[in-house]
């Protein structure tokens, strides 16, 4: 069984990185520009066949989603355990690795979309229970856009010990919490970390809480209860990664 | 005809922002701390009557929504027109007026949560176009999660026009678009200004683009084409925001 991914950037990044996952790639009859040409090389370096087939196949394959005329047959990714998640971060170590985890999340909608986010963030992995949340399924996968093929989901049996393991790993676990003293932007992201997302409505379990190396809150202007969770997810994804863009604190340059 | 808006702070709030828009509050039965308490004395005080039920109803009414026993009747907000929304940049210039405008959104869920990020960022109000975009229906009204009945909805004939009378407003005409030169974080959003959000799939509309005094970029560092619509508008009101609360540049004190 395999995903179809659409889109330049997804198709060119799975044919960079991860050419071993895909079987084949489809172009509408239309597309001769640059960016498709480069795709087309790539295919061609990997020996992947390219089938070139009328725009009309693609709009009843994907409605109106920017699928830009091109999509590749993916190997799905398998999900990872727990030990997959833990070498993946031996392997990033130096590079504070950005991990998100989601503590019980029930609509797939929302984890497609903390998927999508998840990805286009940077992020390592993306790690759900296995009980009491919602797992990977079509709708999800469609939700996330293509980001359930590029993005590792790690699914794991008790979040709690995998909270301490990140923490062995050099991760500080940080926990969203709408009466944490700090806010996000007062609280140093860009190093290695693993943002812990509670469930719609109910925030972080107790344990989780418990677990946290520290916690950190939105600013909230407005009348409304709370944030929904993918949204809240990506404005603290975006914070992260703005600290890790933003040029470093003592020095004067970029990086 | 009412809508039921739930939630301790969000009834709280419209008691005291809003009372005259309050026909009544219900309570379950088995909440008595100081916050319900609160908003008891709130009740008294504006002449609205008080309903005890079992929580049971509350559960019929909300599903698993934290409604935290507590919700209010409320006559619906009337879309504004173009007009009472000038008139309100008239009444907020001087406090930095934050504007989201949503350019040809098509999906109930996305205007939904767009609106609930908007309340919970301190939007003044929201512009949707009359024609091509999502109007207002039940489904936004769930999804917004009260803020419907918080945050105005200006419904504009002539978008293009608008943004001209909101630049004539005094108030920066700023467009999310994934080829703007700029990041968000590296562009000044601390003051009064409109945020102008494409529609799914599409972008900006090129009017609309050619109308905005500057456009602005999300950072990208995944292998996804695009961040879902209502994700996108709460990193960029987010970072509009936190800007806002962030010490002023020249000043060392906060404000």
């Amino acid at each position: 069984m395999s995903e179809k991914v659409y889109g330049l950037h997804a198709v060119r990044a799975l044919l960079s990185r991860h050419a071993e996952r895909v079987s084949a790639v489809t172009v509408a009859e239309q597309r001769t520009d640059p960016r498709v040409a480069e795709i087309l090389k790539l295919a061609a370096e990997a020996g992947k066949p390219v089938k070139r087939v009328a725009p009309t196949v693609f709009k009843q394959l994907f409605g109106e989603a920017i699928h830009q005329g091109v999509y590749a047959e993916v190997e799905p990714l398998t999900p990872w355990r727990e030990e997959e998640l833990l070498a993946a971060l031996v392997e990033a170590a130096g590079k504070a690795p950005l991990v998100l985890v989601l503590d019980g999340v029930q609509d797939p909608h929302n984890l497609g979309a903390c998927l999508r986010t998840a990805d286009a963030c940077g992020a390592l992995a993306v790690v759900i229970p296995k009980d009491r949340a919602v797992q990977m399924t079509a709708t999800v996968r469609k939700v996330a856009a293509g980001a359930a093929e590029t993005t590792p989901i790690a699914v794991v049996t008790n979040l709690a010990r995998t909270l301490r393991l990140l923490k062995e790993a050099g991760l500080w676990v940080v926990g969203a919490d709408a009466d944490a003293p700090k806010l996000a932007h007062e609280t140093d992201l860009a190093g290695p970390i693993a943002l812990v997302m509670g469930a719609e409505g109910s925030g972080l379990r107790q344990l989780t809480r418990e677990t946290c190396d520290l916690t950190v809150r939105l600013p909230q202007q407005g009348a409304v209860e709370s944030l929904n969770v993918s949204v809240a997810t990506g404005m603290l994804l975006y914070e992260a990664l703005r600290q890790r863009l933003a040029p470093a604190k003592p020095a004067k340059t970029g990086r």
